[in-house]
């Protein structure tokens, strides 16, 4: 018979089913067992009467995985499944912690070490769900602006974007590198496509134990051309997240967490990087915001603006990579943003240099030779439009959306300093 | 003025508009010069009469990125732009071969070694609009089926998979390697999610230098649980590669290209693997089949059976990896396929092991340990349905699409043995 889901069992009252999924939960009373199913809809649950089924569920453990054929019931608060026959599909160990608790009670080091088990739990499978919409969200909302969606290559041949934090490959005998982010390929295809994203991982040999921190992450990468200046890639962001909480907002699994959707303006409120400086009462020659100042800014944003979200525009030269748009106003200031979800860094972007002999000077301001970005300037030699663009980290995405502390917790199989598996 | 796209002329006919984009061409004749300029959604033709702004435009080389300001005329066969105004937003070096031309006429490793000016011809552009496209077509068929999209990690702490062909990592100061697949994590997000995808690189360490390997290219993964065996498994490739195929058909960019649809039967042939040999008139004893093999059964499946598409069932154990389900009926066979795309192996999947006790045997039976295998094994211990899946190789998939003889012509920044840039 056809497998129907958990939550397809309503439409089928008093008629005979079949479900399958996994053994939630078994309650063992005196008259009566109840064995709770899980599948990738809910939970079911399957009332056990006869004694020698009451002795096959007495055996089982949870988490092994189990078709159920039976008779659907209505019961006061929903149905459940009567008449049960049962087949094992596969047994199971007995899980490392319970999973039909309403919380993950073991350390967060436990629960990565046994991801397997622990992503089962339903609290965590509605992480993932809730990312994937985001994710999806992201791409719908630029589809919809004639953005095309590319694949560039994470294996690079110099480690160009910033010297430190690359990992370093054997490519058939040469050095290579992980891709720290796609920029300088997403900046080349504004040439090719004017309006590109990319949705891919990116790596960072981050030698820093922090609970916001990946050595390797999902990184939501856009790029477009033909713009004013950055307040246009500005207004796409703002777009695009928007989008990415529409999708959130329009997935079951929202409800089920009772998330406190985040509040986006239709214009985000913007403070410049001086302005925040003075505003957290930190002294005007710091180069960059610490988390403390963010997490000030991200309460001023919500008090006096009823934003979750504030870009700091702005930020010195000094503190932004080679490839940075000045301010043409004041040119030791940036036409790069930052942008704070609920106090946190969740977004960086800003307008780029286009024209060659712009990059020529830069680097040379900078000390560095031109050579070992050759076929990235190829592109701006060629003929590149004004552009910009920004990169949403998703994990910190769905980390400050769910207010989890650590960014652990919303990575299906985190990799940082310490650890390399599952 | 806001600027309009070129394909929005039409609309605006007799109103003053201002278009941005490449000097694509000029055409200097004698009493009147023609600057077609091209943006993403296609060319334009501005006509330039004034001596000074000719003079302008004479100076100009292709590729430079300009605005035009001018007045939308009709003429007979369409549309263009008079009394232009020409503001030079970024000036390029003359490209190293010429784009206005039907084809590009340079060789693959020029086109190669400068792609940030190949990839802007418009042949170019297209295969990779419809590679997006597909892509999408590709999510949007599993998001409709309950799929939930993943993404795993690239860094991975033994080359498991298979031991050859992978990338070594230093990964803070511990041996790491490059993941060849998903497909651990993959068939461990089953046990989460029951339906799982992912689109992402994956990496090979491909020392041949052939027309179809690359060293990292984008795999489309597939794995659902509660299969009764690896036939559902082909049932949901074939309605994902319609999806696909349906999406790249409604892509303008399809029609440009005068592409022939490939023709996708509701139920896609199957031939077995022995029968399969004896076909092609290869000995029975054959382990594999060769890419002559594979060209003579993608003649045979159009020629027999009106399809693109064949599906190539019942591999030997011998040659599948060591998670491959048996065939119940026939031990010594698999229930793992291969689907061929006009002649060329696109996809391989299948049914894979479930039980735990069934992976032991089965490294036991190829003399490995289970210790690297550990946390793989995590999730079968704890209870995995029947379940299966398969990964298609998106560059091959457009490569065979387009006709393409070499699949580089359709990776936007390749990666092989030779080439580590751009």
């Amino acid at each position: 018979m056809q497998r129907i889901l958990s939550s397809q069992l309503p439409e089928h009252l008093g008629q005979r089913v079949t479900i399958a999924g996994w053994v939630h939960r078994r309650r063992l009373l005196k008259s009566v067992a109840f064995l709770i199913l899980r599948d990738r809809s809910g939970l079911a649950q399957v009332v056990v009467s006869s004694p020698s089924l009451r002795a096959s569920v007495e055996a089982l453990t949870e988490e092994s995985v189990v078709e159920v054929a039976g008779t659907v019931a209505a019961r006061p608060d929903g149905v459940e499944i009567v008449e049960p026959e049962l087949r094992v599909l596969s047994e199971a160990s007995p899980p490392p912690f319970d999973l039909y608790r309403p919380g993950l009670t073991a350390s967060l080091p436990t629960l990565l070490d046994h991801a397997a088990v622990a992503l089962r739990h339903p609290l965590r499978q509605t992480a993932f769900r809730l990312s994937a919409a985001a994710v999806g969200g992201f791409r719908s909302t630029l589809d919809q602006s004639g953005f095309v969606e590319v694949h560039t290559p994470k294996i690079v041949a110099s480690a160009t974007e910033s010297g430190a934090n690359v990992f370093a490959i054997d490519y058939f005998g040469r050095p290579a590198y992980l891709a720290q982010s796609p920029q300088f390929y997403k900046q080349t295809l504004v040439g090719v496509f004017e309006r590109v994203y990319e949705v891919g991982p990116v790596f960072r040999a981050e030698p820093h134990d922090t609970v916001r921190h990946l050595a390797q992450y999902t990184s939501l990468d856009v790029e477009l051309g033909f713009i004013r200046d950055h307040r246009d890639v500005m207004a796409v962001l703002r777009d695009t997240l928007s989008g990415m909480l529409d999708a959130v907002g329009r997935c079951p699994a929202a409800a089920t967490l009772g998330l406190a959707m985040p509040a986006i303006p239709a214009e985000i409120p913007a403070i410049d990087f001086a302005d925040a400086l003075a505003l957290v009462g930190a002294s005007p020659d710091e180069p960059d915001l610490a988390p403390a100042h963010e997490r000030a800014l991200g309460e001023w944003a919500l008090r006096e603006h009823g934003s979750d979200f504030l870009f700091v525009t702005g930020y010195p030269m000094a503190k932004r990579p080679f490839y940075t748009h000045p301010d043409p106003a004041r040119p030791t200031a940036s036409n790069g943003f930052d942008l704070l979800f609920r106090g946190i860094e969740l977004v960086t972007g800003g307008q780029r240099l286009h024209r060659y002999p712009d990059y020529v000077a830069a680097l040379a301001a900078r000390g560095e030779s031109t050579e070992a970005y050759e076929s990235y300037l190829d592109a701006f030699r060629h003929g590149l439009p004004p552009h910009g663009g920004f990169a949403i980290g998703l994990e910190r995405f769905v980390m400050r959306l769910l207010e989890a502390t650590n960014v652990r917790e919303v990575t299906l199989f985190p990799r940082d300093l310490h650890r390399l598996t599952p």
